[in-house]
């Protein structure tokens, strides 16, 4: 049996890795990119090129995409030399961009009546993750689709989750980020606090982290944060949108969301006073700001 | 050199096992408290009883405290009979009850200018932890005076950590409120959403619980939150008087803390609508009222 061929289009920061571990597990990969310069390094890691999202389609037998953002993935795959364009019944498409789930449902609902099998797979677990092949992939779709990419999806990362029918992978997503930023939030208030209340941070981040409060942002965010080093792990503007896609979602399923809209309204301002492109834990420079104070370390 | 006795007042749930701790570990124990059955119990176990507050501070080197709240602290430190009455010039007092930093503030000025000693220490790992000994303390004043009753606290404790001048463990207990049950929030916000939009709850938690969103509440509490099981561990009314400690504490001290305020106002919901006697995890019922559904396993 030949291995199938993946289409992959969308070879950026997480895409190219992504790619290049397709390859190193023995799939042909035909690649395509809006800059040619990530598919000049495919092809010569052993891929091939494709001009258009349509032609990676017409050559492949899935498709996997891995784009910045909903109106991205619907350009990309219904626009002209779409990859709707290229793909056939019985082809598989796999959307591993973080989109809103509602538009994840609606492409599963036109390439499904194409004949074309259908998965949301967003990922977590950033470009180390995307390099050495250990991203969380979080999967909305049927059974034997899931079943049927398996191999391609286990490729790309560690740990494969069903969570549920199309766009279910994308609320999971969003999931994630609700806990991930709130977290950081509610870090951020607490230290801002025992900074005007003259506390020894470290010592409150060492006393708080072994109980109940315990997660992994007080563990690897709350020592930097105390430091005032922002170096991005995760865009606070990458944070910003994906909280724009959970604060979407919850009105699209009437799910209320009351610290999560305060928390997105944390991240607007973050991203509108210019530091989108700090670590998603500098939302404390937000507090800080609102307290006219900095919670740092006395040197 | 003889053992120092400590006199206790406030043989509640947490304090009447942290009493028999300190018998346990050779300190002659002096106990009061209101109701009369508790120190009959620590008498039996070879402890002694004072029929007031100044008197078990009269009979003591150290006075250890362990009361509901910052009302009750004030009218038993500095009431009639109270502790203030029994202490002299070179005792010390260690406040263990989870109390507004303000106050603890006051006391240690109030009772410094008396030449006592004092220590706020509230506690953390609840009734269990106060049973085997492996509460966490969160300490705040001044190094000598821990250093000093050191061997008390880790009488009834585990880990003991110096969080700085007075009021610094209120502070820092303060802390570790703002994240647990902000965290327990947004959980609660992400699992109707999630259930809204038909995703497998248990799947989700199982996708996000191994990377960035990771924390004791996920894995600790959001497995009985999807079966709706809300025996206490932690009391929703003991949460929402712990949250009214931080925001009060927030305006003392000029700390904004946005998402706090709302998961206060989240708690306060709870407690109003009859739900104080349930588990803190048990806030996402008030989500669900929100969005009319329980995020629930379909059985």
């Amino acid at each position: 049996m030949t291995s199938k061929t993946v289409g992959f289009v969308g070879l950026g920061i997480m895409g190219e890795p992504m790619a290049n571990n397709l390859l190193d597990a023995g799939f042909p990969v035909v690649g395509h990119n809006r800059s040619p310069e990530a598919v000049d390094r495919l092809v010569e890691n052993g891929g091939e090129r494709a001009e258009t999202p349509a032609e990676a389609a017409e050559r492949a037998d899935v498709v996997v995409t891995c784009l910045p953002d909903s109106e991205v993935v619907e350009e990309v795959v219904l626009g002209e030399d779409g990859v709707a364009e290229g793909l056939s019944a019985g082809d598989a498409f796999v959307d591993t961009s973080t989109i809103k789930p509602t538009v994840a449902e609606r492409l599963a609902d036109e390439l499904g009546e194409m004949g074309v099998s259908v998965l949301d797979a967003p990922i977590s677990g950033g470009e180390e993750g995307a390099i050495d092949g250990s991203l969380s992939i979080m999967v909305g779709g049927e059974d034997e689709d899931l079943a049927a990419q398996r191999d391609v999806l286990e490729a790309m990362g560690e740990t494969v989750t069903h969570c549920g029918g199309h766009g279910a992978g994308q609320v999971t997503k969003a999931c994630n980020q609700i806990v991930v930023s709130t977290t950081l939030q509610a870090i951020s208030e607490a230290l801002v606090f025992a900074q005007q209340a003259d506390a020894d941070l470290e010592a409150v981040v060492e006393a708080i982290s072994g109980g109940a409060a315990g997660c992994w942002a007080l563990d690897n965010r709350a020592p930097s944060m105390i430091r005032g080093d922002f170096e991005p792990g995760f865009f606070a503007s990458y944070q910003y949108k994906d909280l724009r896609i959970a604060t979407d979602a919850g009105q699209a399923y009437g799910a209320p969301m009351p610290v999560t809209g305060v928390t997105h309204e944390m991240y607007k301002s973050m991203v509108e006073s210019g530091l989108g492109d700090d670590d998603n834990s500098g939302v404390i420079q937000i507090i800080e700001r609102l307290a006219d104070t900095e919670a740092r370390i006395d040197e």
